[in-house]
């Protein structure tokens, strides 16, 4: 088997799945398919919801480009003129009740060619994270628990690993190391030494893209009915600023998308719907929204 | 006259002036002051007003801090371990109806001391512009007349030249150059050779100073009764999105900040109160929505 082709194939099959279960929950809303293809070779299928019951805003896109190595990369990868293949689904959910979390996932492949097109380099990489509005501890160790159970098959040490990973990576420095969220898991550079180590890590990623419903969609259907009120929206959106901070400020996908001429929309989409930035905005001493503070730092899940 | 203490001086007369005078204009909030000190070395004071009659969220901030130049500032000016000093008055501000223009100014000195404490290197920046979420053709006249009347007399050539460094600026590279605004002036390094040259330069940060509220008020006054609707509010806040995406993915002065250890409710009170991201958003051709971004390329005002 040819493990790239079969890594997409099964990246267009877990597109499906998700989107139909994401909309079997809304009820309302379908996600509506853009594909694109980009000049340089490739392209992708972006899946946007918007407006639904349960969904306010999300993506969940697949893309599979080829071609040049950009400069910008090659400086970064420290390699000369190569190509290069990569693919993967990134998907961000932002729903509705601000009692439901945000959600993002990423499962990717990238492969890099030398000028005679022999492979000289390629690695798997990956991730899932939640960013609640409001704290539920059991929600936040559920889908921590389900991060764990898929990865650890394949190492007893890599939930640990991958989870300190996580914790590093999606944190605004410039607002005295918040969390984005309560993390999740995270992993890069995964690279197979040998065609077995190859499909182990395929299985590896095919455990991660699996368990996503299950980390996540119980947590919705708990928190979805929610009442609210216009109070808890407003703290929803000075927190979606700060998912907005993250993602132009610091996130090393998205700044990478900008400055080599990807398919913007397609970037863009993990912002969310709607952002709000108050001067220096403090929730009340005690109330949820500064409880949920408390938990914007590595801590024990599980 | 020792010319950096009497451009702080000035800061603050104009800080008073600008607050007072958007105050009445508003009608309802009054600016809020928060004094900071920064702990290398100097402080400033800012002053916001939020939920106004006319101006939803704003401020108005002075600055004066002075130490040890960031390695990363040493990097980017070229030089070895030096002090510092820098002074500037930056402001911006988001009015509530969408008829009614965004507007940012910056007036700044900046100087640089060897280990001796001698003055290295000096210079002067600064500038306007306007961003508008619909287009009246005299309010962009009148907004670039008044520039223009304001540094015409200090060299006939200036305004050209600083109004194409503020359309050069302004641009969201990855939104394929669209500009954030329809422009204004732009300039920086304006390295006065001597004393008499250090007082014009003075004299010019002066009348572009005041020439602000006569650029800006003028078309808040005949806009911000206009009736308007949700749609409009809605499209105010998409285009808020890139005002968003401009100053943090591409503005100097806020990366600069958020990677300096700067005071980050300052940097970022530029930020808009509420923005909003739709999956590819395109108006309706011909609509007053489309006409805007007609005008969000580099064109001749006056």
């Amino acid at each position: 088997m040819i493990v790239k082709e079969e890594f997409l194939k099964y990246l267009t099959q877990l597109q499906d799945r998700i989107c139909s279960e994401l909309e079997n929950v809304d009820g309302k809303s379908r996600f509506i398919e853009d594909k694109w293809t980009r000049e340089e070779g490739g392209g992708g299928v972006s899946r946007v919801i918007s407006d639904g019951n349960v969904f306010e805003k999300g993506g969940v896109n697949i893309s599979a480009v080829s071609g040049e190595l950009p400069p910008a990369m090659q400086e970064s990868f420290n390699v000369g003129p190569s190509h290069f293949f990569a693919c993967g689904l990134s998907l961000v959910i932002h729903p509705k009740n601000p009692f439901v979390p945000t959600v993002h996932a990423n499962w990717r492949f990238f492969e890099l060619y030398n000028e005679e097109g022999v492979a000289i380099d390629k690695w798997f990489g990956g991730g899932s994270d939640l960013t609640p509005y409001y704290l539920f501890e059991e929600d936040g160790i559920h889908f921590h628990q389900t991060l764990k159970n898929a990865v650890t098959p394949f190492g007893e040490d890599l939930y640990e690993k991958y989870k300190r990973q996580c914790d590093e990576y999606f944190v605004n420095r410039h607002r005295g190391n918040e969390a984005r969220g309560i993390g999740g898991i995270f992993y890069d550079y995964l690279r197979p030494g040998n065609r077995e180590e190859e499909e182990k890590l395929f299985s590896f990623q095919q455990s991660n893209g699996n368990s996503f419903l299950n980390a996540y969609l119980p947590i919705v259907l708990k928190r979805k009915d929610l009442p609210y009120e216009a109070e808890h929206v407003k703290w929803q959106e000075i927190r979606r600023g700060r998912y907005v901070e993250f993602n132009l400020v610091h996130d090393r996908g998205t700044l990478f998308g900008l400055k080599t001429n990807g398919r913007i929309e397609s970037i863009l989409m993990s912002l969310p719907p709607r952002a709000r930035w108050e001067y220096n905005h403090q929730p009340e001493p005690g109330s949820r929204e500064a409880e949920l503070l408390e938990y914007l730092k590595p801590r024990q899940w599980v």
